[in-house]
């Protein structure tokens, strides 16, 4: 799908977006494209087979395209009913502050209300990042509710 | 299968654990069941088929019971791999306070563990909870992190 123009219009990021951009919500995603694009903001590295079964099994997968390089991507995970949870949204630096993020968000949301008009979405928001997410309309610790997390880094 | 001993040794809990009690894995609660639960503690109403198909999209569910009826419940989302997320983590308020919440994570997190070997499990920790889901290892907001929640109450 390639993008329509009213996305180019977005007054509160620093560049517009690239031309020639395609958006897509294959889950197909080839794992190579989507651990250049981790690495390139510093994330660690995932093992390709391992990829390929996490986006297959996630509910929805955005993926943002420029010149067959992959440059933007978030996923959600959840249960298809009543609950969805986005994971790993990443746009790489150079095409940063152009407005992809917010393209990227839009587009899953969209997915996630359209195909299965999932009524609470949640996610974990990186210090700083949360007036991002506050603009689609996510809310810090409503109700006092804290997100809380278990690691185990022997995996 | 029936509870080992181990888990009657609760000495932080006002009570022992109800004899006879059975811990589950399978997906296929009856969803009335989850219904009358949920009810119990308050939470609104959900359809019987919705529930279903939310169980069975779910990547590990537990029901505790004590003679035939729901006393415990939770359940994980997530894409199999790399992360995992608990949800309705419920008890029934006349079997609160005897270690079925902790037996319920506990056989939870396990599944989670031994199944798939999720690397990281998170949760949404209502007020006053978070001392509970630190037993278990978890940490509130670690390095920052915020949970955010974009709820939607016309679906």
């Amino acid at each position: 799908m390639v993008l329509s123009g009213i996305w180019r219009k977005n007054e509160n990021s620093r560049d517009p977006l690239p031309p020639n951009l395609i958006v897509s919500h294959d889950k197909a995603v080839p794992p190579n494209s989507v651990q250049e694009l981790c690495a390139s903001v510093g994330w660690s590295r995932r093992e390709p087979d391992l990829i390929v079964k996490a986006l297959a099994n996630s509910l929805a997968v955005v993926s943002i395209w420029v010149d067959g390089e992959l440059i933007g991507f978030a996923r959600a995970t959840g249960d298809k009913v009543f609950n969805a949870t986005i994971w790993d949204m990443v746009v790489r630096p150079d095409f940063q502050r152009m407005g992809v993020g917010r393209l990227v968000m839009a587009e899953l949301l969209k997915e996630l209300d359209e195909e299965y008009g999932i009524p609470l979405v949640t996610l974990y928001a990186d210090p700083g990042t949360d007036g991002f997410y506050k603009r689609f309309g996510f809310l810090c610790d409503p109700s006092g509710v804290r997100g809380m997390f278990r690691e185990k880094l022997d995996y």
